[in-house]
């Protein structure tokens, strides 16, 4: 095992940061992997939202619990119904990645950069988690529109990065190996 | 610069490859990389169809420059009339991903786990490509139904991997790097 595979296998989703910020030679490192990664034709369609206001992200915070709040889904509720649940787990940074939407398939340019963003942190002893509770977010439009996304950009999701305030758990979820076909 | 910041950084979509196989361990290194990406509540919702049949290989290729031929996309033509090009390359291995369709959001997560082999695939010395062509052939339902994607499965893309013909080339296209904002 090398420690590309090492990070690929150890790394974990980090819910629960310390509140000290990393440092922005940490950020750029973290977002220059996402930079990197392939894209359809090279059109990089991605841009990234670094925010580090505590105010904002404490308002992000209590606007998507509102929004889970009300969904449907049995489990998003109960976990406003939990007084200590955080939608942004008391991380200093959240970067919103944004997709340009005349990119081909941007969608997927914007996730392998998100993987390489995570994995970076990963490599650096960042914890950092795909934020999925961003969409709640983005579901308000005039919310968004504070976020300063170039025009041409549509909100795709949000990473949280920190250092963790837990140790890292030992092994990750165990994995279904039966997923593979050969044709030989 | 760590060894994972370096695989992200110097990786390169190999478009020549040797016709040597890859060994069944760095393989079985490449598609478990595939199987640690995060995803949605853990769903897991990625099928790994490895292809290694040469004959198979061959009749992909000839598939995908036909669908070329007819595309409407001007660059796309250019390719057929190329009498060297070959739609996989010459890579002895093809990795056909596929999502669960009941899946969240698994275009998104299989995305995730692609990048992951690529990055594996790399820190092993093995060429690979993200192979958007494969979306031509996956337009032939026939030709898909042989392939022995499971029941609720939809094919993604592919993923080529063999050793490289060429040295990597130095450096990785251009980065736009001006696509950051902060908020503070």
């Amino acid at each position: 095992m090398n420690d590309v595979l090492n990070a690929i296998k150890n790394r974990r989703s980090v819910r629960k940061y310390k509140p000290d910020q990393i440092s922005q030679e940490e950020l750029d490192l973290i977002l220059e992997a996402g930079m990197y990664a392939p894209s359809y034709g090279n059109q990089q369609p991605w841009h990234f939202t670094v925010i580090q206001n505590q105010n904002l992200l404490e308002h992000i915070d209590r606007t998507i619990r509102e929004e889970i709040a009300e969904a449907r889904i049995e489990s998003f509720r109960s976990l406003r119904a939990n007084p200590d649940f955080r939608a942004t787990y008391g991380a200093p940074t959240l970067v919103v990645v944004s997709g340009r939407k005349d990119g081909s398939d941007w969608r997927v340019d914007c996730s392998a950069a998100i993987q390489n963003m995570l994995l970076a942190a990963e490599s650096l002893n960042i914890g950092s988690v795909w934020l999925g509770f961003m969409t709640f977010y983005f579901e308000r439009k005039e919310e968004v529109e504070k976020l300063g996304i170039p025009e041409g950009y549509e909100p795709f999701y949000g990473v949280l990065l920190g250092y963790r305030a837990d140790d890292q758990p030992a092994f990750a979820p165990k994995r279904n190996m039966d997923v593979v076909n050969y044709i030989r």
